[in-house]
Formats: structure tokens, sequence, C-alpha cells
């Protein structure tokens, strides 16, 4: 399945901090076929570094999509079924408009006059996105981790399009640690005297302070019982210690290795502009959580992990709550995995026949 | 309680990497009065960051030690009864040989000259130090965090200098993620280019690295309902989001702030070192734990808390249950506690009513 990148061009996006964004572009991907009712359509959003490539195998890169085993004939979200959709965010660095694009006004990078956005930014680009190529409903929406928080601002930003939310592994809001996190990645990119106040395209990139960004991710997207398993202590090669600052430990060499792939794709000022975004959601702002997902009218399908230990379980079940409070069609999943945050990308047998299932009672139903 | 630093001198101290360092100069204070019989003597160990200013205030900083609320007349290890010691570890920058000390041979500080030192060689020089005050049996050793590994170790290097052995928050072995987070923190050390190798003695110093990795540091001492209830997503000074990169939210100005001061009184060299020895730790080392303990025989008292992520009770529990293997004198407890790993030096209400039965009964059957 060889997947192609599109570009969507709009004049301009309104944004949460009154800035008009102009002009805006998307790269997204789709697989399978918009039916003749355009009532099969699904909209896949991706996580913090994912892009538009979700699936197949892209014919640029060569690279299999992200979420290549939910997506495709036969799979959770079936192709043979289904039109999926999915866009890189508004931020990205992957061919939606970021702070690496051009700013027109100067013929430069935005860099960090790109302004602030929010993931309700994100959600109304890719409304945009959604209407332009005729769909005015869809029948589900789905992500995990930030693309879960896409999920539910899209279910409460546009109740009438969408028609199943399914949001993975998320919350309704960033908390303390999860703000920290973010914030340590930011300050280990600025703290890089390559990052020059964001103005490092056409030069060196701030590459180490990125890495290392990237690395603390990576230790929070695993978990203690996935590290033991996968690494444990086991060292490189040698069975003593070497009494210096190599990487000896193979989880040393993984994190270093995780950490300067990461700088080979991804822009350090996207890592700034979209971890902030998440860092600003919260969906109740000073409601209840109930009183915020009041607009939302989609069936819910909750899922989250019980190693996941960045997005836990119990930030799922104060979505599920207030949903139950609201009287809300709502089920709800804790999926034993030992993967931590990463097992909704990679632990996927029963979450496959959960989101299968779901989808087509969902479909059923909408056609009925 | 005015304290003062003594400095303990010494020819020479053999690593395990087969290095000689020589010479070797301890920090140390002391609070109480050694007995006539030298059977009331207590050696605290401080974990990564501290150093052998546990208690009462400093006579050179003003500052009150790590651990007072432990350490005083009337308190846990109570200066009454007992004659209690610390100094800071090999490798430390708080006045124990280190690599910001000089090198003879050169003139200059070591630097990453200094040779690699682990847990063990720690514990063999605070030996040299304890039998120099003419004590040849402590009444009990005890530390939390990578002072825990050294009662351990200590319990295992010199069993009969060690009636009771009080490991709090702490490991046999360091696992995969435990050494991730340390790595980490390396890495932003030797990202910074004021690193420099090490050779940044006398210029700037690596300060924004420093940071970065006492951030991450940070996160990994609280706990998730602790940030919540310190933090939540309370902002600095205003209700609505600025959208810029200031430091918006509480925990970002914690962190920022947490890591910036740190930079003030720690050597970044220290901490590549002394974290590589966490790293190193493992009293097992191929064999199980329970033979690694076997020439043990101080009486255990093992205290973990329940919020601890990066210590977690099933560590302490493997120690318990390895002691209990080989029919030593152990007890366990774990202490409800929401303040994470930094429990074991601000959560002190239980802990202290437990050490001090502990130290009471001890020295008890040692005067009998």
């Amino acid at each position: 399945m060889i997947s192609e990148t599109k570009i969507a061009h709009f004049d301009s996006l309104r944004l949460d901090s009154g800035f008009e964004l102009a002009p805006v572009q998307v790269a997204y991907e789709t697989w399978g076929e918009l039916n003749a009712s355009r009532s099969n359509a699904i909209l896949v959003v991706h996580a913090f570094s994912g892009d538009a490539h979700a699936a197949g195998i892209s014919a640029e890169t060569g690279q299999t999509g992200w979420w290549d085993n939910m997506i495709g004939p036969g799979k959770a979200f079936d192709t043979d079924k289904y039109f999926v959709i999915c866009s890189n965010v508004l931020g990205g660095c992957r061919g939606t408009t970021g702070p690496s694009s051009i700013n027109p006004a100067t013929g430069a990078p935005w860099a960090m006059n790109f302004p602030v956005i929010t993931i309700a930014d994100m959600v109304r680009l890719q409304h945009m996105l959604i209407e332009s190529l005729g769909i005015r409903r869809l029948l589900a929406i789905s992500g995990g981790s930030m693309g879960g928080m896409q999920v539910l601002e899209w279910a409460v930003s546009f109740p009438d399009a969408v028609a199943c939310a399914i949001p993975i592994a998320t919350t309704a809001r960033h908390s303390a640690q999860q703000i920290a996190f973010n914030e340590v990645g930011r300050q280990a990119i600025m703290a890089d005297l390559d990052w020059l106040d964001g103005n490092y395209y056409g030069r060196t990139r701030p590459a180490r302070g990125l890495a290392v960004a990237r690395m603390v991710g990576h230790i929070t997207y695993m978990s203690d019982d996935s590290m033991r398993e996968k690494f444990g202590r086991r060292m490189r090669g040698r069975d003593e210690f070497g009494f210096d600052f190599s990487a000896e430990f193979e989880v040393e060499s993984y994190l270093r290795y995780r950490g300067s792939q990461f700088v080979d794709r991804f822009d350090a000022n996207s890592y700034l502009y979209i971890t902030k975004a998440m860092d600003y959601f919260d969906l109740s702002l000073g409601r209840t959580l109930a009183a915020a997902l009041q607009p939302a009218t989609a069936r819910f399908l909750v899922i989250s992990f019980t190693s996941d230990w960045l997005y836990p379980s119990y930030q799922s079940l104060e979505i599920v709550r207030a949903l139950r409070t609201l009287n809300r069609d709502v089920a709800y999943c804790e999926l034993p995995s030992n993967y931590g945050h990463d097992a909704f990308l990679v632990d996927v047998a029963e979450q496959t026949d959960m989101v299968r299932g779901f989808l087509a009672s969902t479909y059923r139903e909408a056609a009925a």
C-alpha cells in the first residue's frame, strides 16, 4: 500500500491567540475510498511527533506509517470499508504550516515569530481540510496521546461533524507532571547554544538539545517493566564495567540512538510549539469537565493502558465519568499492557478488536 | 545547633577500577558525643546531591542540614544519646575529593581524568574515616536513595562494623529506567558547549546543561499527586494564557528556579561521576541477591514509600525477601506518603518513630 502526501491550501486561519495566520497549508494522506453518501470518512489524528503518514509505505521516504498496524485492509480502521484521512498538525514540520515555514511578510522562516497555537487551532484547521474534501460528518475521529486531545476537542467544537470519537491514552487537561516533562524538553532545546533564539534555519541545528529532549520523552513513553524486559542491566558487547563514560548499558545506547535519529526528522521549534499546545490543553478551563463536554453528542470509546504512567488511566476515567454524568453513550476499557504509553502504537491486538466493533456498530446506526 | 565541617586526610584509596587515588580528603560533620565505649556512633550517608551538612545550622553557609528533621536532640537520630557522623561522598564537590579537586600530578583540577568510582569506593573511604575517628563498630548506618545503596554496601563489605542498617527508598541494583534518567542528565550536561569535555574550571560553567539535568531529577523526586497538589495548572500571577514561552505555569517556574539554584552549589562533573556510580551499583552482580547479602550480619530496617516511583517499593521488597531467605533480622515498612521519592527527606513523622524504636532496641541489645 503506497501512500502519497497531498497538500491542501487555505487563505488563513484565525487562532485562539487572536492571530490571523495566512496562508496555511496542510499535508495529508488518505487510504480507502469515500463512499457515495460520504458517510464512511474517519479522521485519524497523530500524537506529538507523528505526521500525516499514518499507514502504508510512503512514496517519498519508503517508511511504514506510524499506525500501519491499525489502518489498512481488514485492520481496525478497515480501508476496504472506510475512507481514512490523516493530516500533519498545525505547528508541525512535516508539510503543514509551522515555525519552519516561510513567513510571507519576511520571506524567511517564521521561527519564534510563529504564533503560539492550541489544540483547538489544530482542530479548526483539520475541520477546514475535511470540509474541503466534501465531508460534512466524520464517521469517526481517533488518536492517542495528543491525538486524543484533538479527538476530545473535535467532539466539543464540531459535535455535528462527529458520529463517534475514540480518544486513546489521553487526558482532558495536561497535569503538572505532564507540563513538567514538556518544559524540561523545551529547556533542553533552548539551552543549546545552536538554538539561537530559534533562528537556526540554514545554520547548525540545535541537535544536542533536541536529542536530550527526545531522550526524556522516550523514557516517559515506556514503562519501568518494559524497560526492564527490553534492556535490564545488559551491557553492550562486554561483561565488565569499562570505568568510562561511553554508552555501556544497552539502555544508554538506545536512548542516544533514538535521540540522534529524531534530530534528522523533527524541527526543534516545532517541538516547542507543539508541546506548548499540549500544555495549554484544558478542556474544562474553570468549568467542570461535564460542563465542558456538554456540547459533545458523539458516541465515545475511551481506551487507556494499565502501564501508561504518562497518561494514566485515571485521566481517561475522568473523561468517562463526565460523559456518564451527561448520560452520553460511552464505552471505556483499560487494556492490560506492559508497554507504557507506547502501548497505543505497539500493543494493538485488543485495541484492534474494540475499535473494529465500535466502528461497525456506529456505521450501522448511521446508515439506519 | 551550629555545625562545622571538618576535613580528614588520607594518603590514598584503592578503587574498584584498580586506580590508586592519592591523596584523598573527606569533609564530614558530627553531632552529639561519642561515649566511652565508642558504641553509640551512627553514620548517616547522603543521597545524590547531598553533602556532609546533614543537621544543624552550617557555620560556613548558615544553611539548615538536609536531614535536620531526623537528626538532633530528641529526634530520630537522637544526638542526646548518639554520636552522628555524615561525610560528603567520594566524587562529590562539597569538600571530599572529586573531579573538581586538584590532581597533584598536574596541579590542575582532575576534571574527566578523575577515575570512575563506585558505591563500594565511597563506602571504603567512609570506613577509613570511621576508623580514623577510633570507631570499630557503628551502632547504625542509614541513608535514603543513593544513601541506601551505601548502607547495603556497608552491611556486606564491613559486616563486623555495622550493628544495624537502615536503607530507605533505595534499591540493590539500578534498573534500566533509573539508569535512563541518569543518562539523560549526563547527556544534558555533555551537550552544553560550555562543558568543554569537563575542562570548564576557571571558565564559564555548563550551567544550562546542569540545570536541565536537575529539572529532570526534580520531576522524578516528586509524585504525580504531589505535583498536582503543589502546582496543579496554576499560572503565575495571571489567569489567561500569554501565548508566549515565558514560564507561565507555576510548575515551569519552579523547575527553572530549582535548576538554576542547583548550578550554584553543584559541580557538573560530580554529577557525571556520582550518577555513574549509582548506575554501576548492583549488589548481586550475577549472583542471587541472597548470595550477595550472605556476608551481612546486621539487623535491618528497610523503609519505602507508597508514592515513590523512582525507587518503587518492589525494589525494597527484593532486599527484604533476600534477607528473609537468609533468616536475617529484618523489619520492613512501606510508609504511606504522597511526596514521591522526596518522602524520605520531608515526610518523616512515621519514619522518625520507626527509626527511633529500631535504634533503641539495637542499642539495648548491643549493651546487653
